[in-house]
């Protein structure tokens, strides 16, 4: 039976792909590090299962709204709104479940066919992926490395803007760069959308996973609410990504818009799962702080290896829990030219195991350098240490 | 900021207009008695809660596969399989957050732009809003009121298949109709589907809510594996409509492709309700059985009130939750002539509130009675008897 031409426009997080090569490597009885896990391997805290479980025994499992249960839009209306200094309401607040539908679910509201929209690469695949396959042309905006980071090229994306551009997305707290615009960055791109007239999916994903300084977003920048959905999850701060708990947050026509794509799509969100939301955004904050205390050591730890790793360089980011170093050097001395070539023999070496660039994008015509992403968010402290010194021994040794 | 046209496409489900009324005159100090609700307010059976949260303790709280755990895949091949007399595999089933999730994917899936794909008026509206939205041209078949149920019309549903007809939709134990197919009906079908080269979706929602006989399935007829996609979901036999947990099962190639839409627009479906399935599936049966004995009381209670309200016609359905009377004459005596009127003059004057014909896709040209539907998964035994007493001696002296 012949199935729907657009399924060929759709793409797929080739992640996957890496960690089924992993699991093979470890079930032939080898010792794998896996970096390149974009998953937690950190339990949710107790209070936020507690409180689903009093919601289950209180009898919330039936249907609820399709935006979500007016406490969790409530709260996270408020708490959102206050830490980027703008006024949300319950209104503004479609609850979903995860963070991703509000990629398509967002495009799928702005998105004529034809349309272009600008999305980072190397960035989410997703973003790809759903672009083109609800019909949109998806047209990337590139990163130049800057040494203490990653700057976005500003020139290049002002370039690429036509008058079929409908969107622009971003990723500040950047998966897998692990980098963050400057407040000028950040200005610049606001310049852009409201001179364009352009929406904006700004992807605040790992906007709570900081180990310094302050998160800021777009949408406090004057002119830019009126145009801005953020995708907002439970996963990462919250180590609840199997739970499958998020929102998206924008202007009240556009959400009454993604709702009605809830009540096609899916009904409505896990309803007990929403109640123990609740209790993540409103109670104790102990297990979030300890999350994000358990990434920054092992952040440190990561760092600290890679620096006596021979011609591996990165830098040390302030969010988000991925590392995405330059190992063009590295590649050389064990003599590989093609980075995925680098990642398999890492992997049969030392099994260290982690995605390259190759997995957040189609490369750019023009791409120079070679880049992998090292995720710390599945590893303990001890595993990466020992992970990341195999892989120095390997390399100094080659 | 403008918006996507596509949204101009995109339906919904408008019963959640009938709740909104009754909520509001209730409000009012008025009593309603809810026979709208698709919902069930019954509790999910312990045994199945108990697995959820031993899930929890075990840290099953992390991203899964796409495609859904793999003994929730298994448990679910082997059920179904054994049920329907056919072979299925956990490659054969697509763990979806609910079961509506199937209707869109399995459209994305098959068709093509411009394609059209035969579904049921009267049925469930998601299938006319997701055609359409998902670009295809939906195209409605219809139904003959016998007395004792309703039959498809089939010479007039073979005469709108064209060159361009891609799918089928299919709902045995029909909601709003609570009617079945015959051997008869479901093997035409089948010839039609066969002969015609259509993709099926067989929405099996309701084939466990059964009161008499046994519930059989499309997929059963030679020729018919191939082309059928089956919609299960948990909600109606488990009482578990908020848990969101449904399952894709059909040909492998086109459930790899549904797993990939899994990837793209929600990742997975939260892995703890996934484990909490398992049990449903394998353990203890008496929540499951006890719902159904509910519900069984609960529709003969109807049906005798219902026989006593003048000019109130309906066959005694032996599956699904739902009433589909004829009410031309109770309007009559009431006097009305528009069936929105008559349910607003309902429950104004009795509290009863309930959906009618319009709420399940647009009325087809030259449509001849009245109907009206009445759920009674949502409502009690003593509610169910007074509120349609109350009913019947407002036309009783209208």
């Amino acid at each position: 039976m012949e199935l729907a031409d657009r399924l060929g426009r759709l793409g797929t997080e080739t992640a996957f792909a890496v960690a089924a090569t992993a699991a093979d490597w470890s079930s032939r009885g080898n010792e794998v590090f896996p970096f390149h896990l974009g998953d937690l391997n950190l339990p949710t805290p107790s209070n936020i299962a507690a409180a689903m479980q009093r919601a289950v025994a209180e009898g919330r499992t039936g249907y609820c709204p399709n935006a979500g249960i007016q406490p969790l839009r409530e709260v996270l209306a408020k708490t959102l709104g206050q830490q980027r200094s703008v006024s949300f309401g319950p209104e503004h607040v479609a609850i979903q479940p995860g963070g991703k539908p509000v990629i398509g679910k967002f495009l799928r509201s702005v998105m004529n066919a034809g349309d272009e929209v600008l999305y980072p690469n190397p960035g989410f695949p997703i973003y790809e992926s759903q672009i083109e396959f609800n019909d949109g042309v998806a047209v990337p905006y590139r990163y130049v490395n800057s040494g203490h980071g990653f700057e976005i090229d500003l020139e290049y994306l002002e370039s690429r803007i036509t008058q079929r551009t409908r969107a622009l997305i971003l990723n500040d707290q950047q998966n897998p760069l692990a980098t963050e615009m400057s407040d000028d960055e950040r200005s610049a791109l606001a310049d852009l959308a409201i001179k364009h007239n352009l929406w904006v999916l700004a992807d605040e994903a790992y906007f709570d996973i900081r180990y310094a300084g302050e998160s800021k977003s777009i949408v406090s920048i004057p002119g830019m609410q009126e145009r801005t959905v953020i995708l907002y999850t439970f996963s990462k701060k919250y180590a609840m990504t199997g739970w499958r708990l998020g929102a998206a947050i924008g202007p009240a026509e556009i959400i009454e818009r993604i709702a009605c794509l809830n009540t096609n799509e899916e009904s409505c969100t896990t309803q007990f799962v929403q109640w123990a939301g609740v209790e993540a955004i409103t109670g104790d904050q102990s297990g979030a702080k300890s999350i994000l205390s358990t990434l920054k050591s092992r952040r440190d730890t990561a760092i600290g290896q890679i620096k006596s790793i021979p011609g591996m360089r990165v830098h040390t980011p302030s969010s988000a829990f991925y590392l995405f170093p330059e190992v063009s050097e590295t590649m050389a001395r064990t003599g590989h030219t093609d980075v995925a070539d680098f990642a398999l023999a890492a992997l049969h070496n030392t099994g260290v195991s982690f995605c390259t660039r190759r997995h957040f994008g189609r490369p750019l015509q023009g791409e120079t350098g070679n880049y992998i992403r090292l995720a710390y968010s599945g590893i303990n402290g001890p595993e990466i240490e020992c992970g990341l010194s195999r892989l120095g021994t390997w390399i100094q040794h080659s």
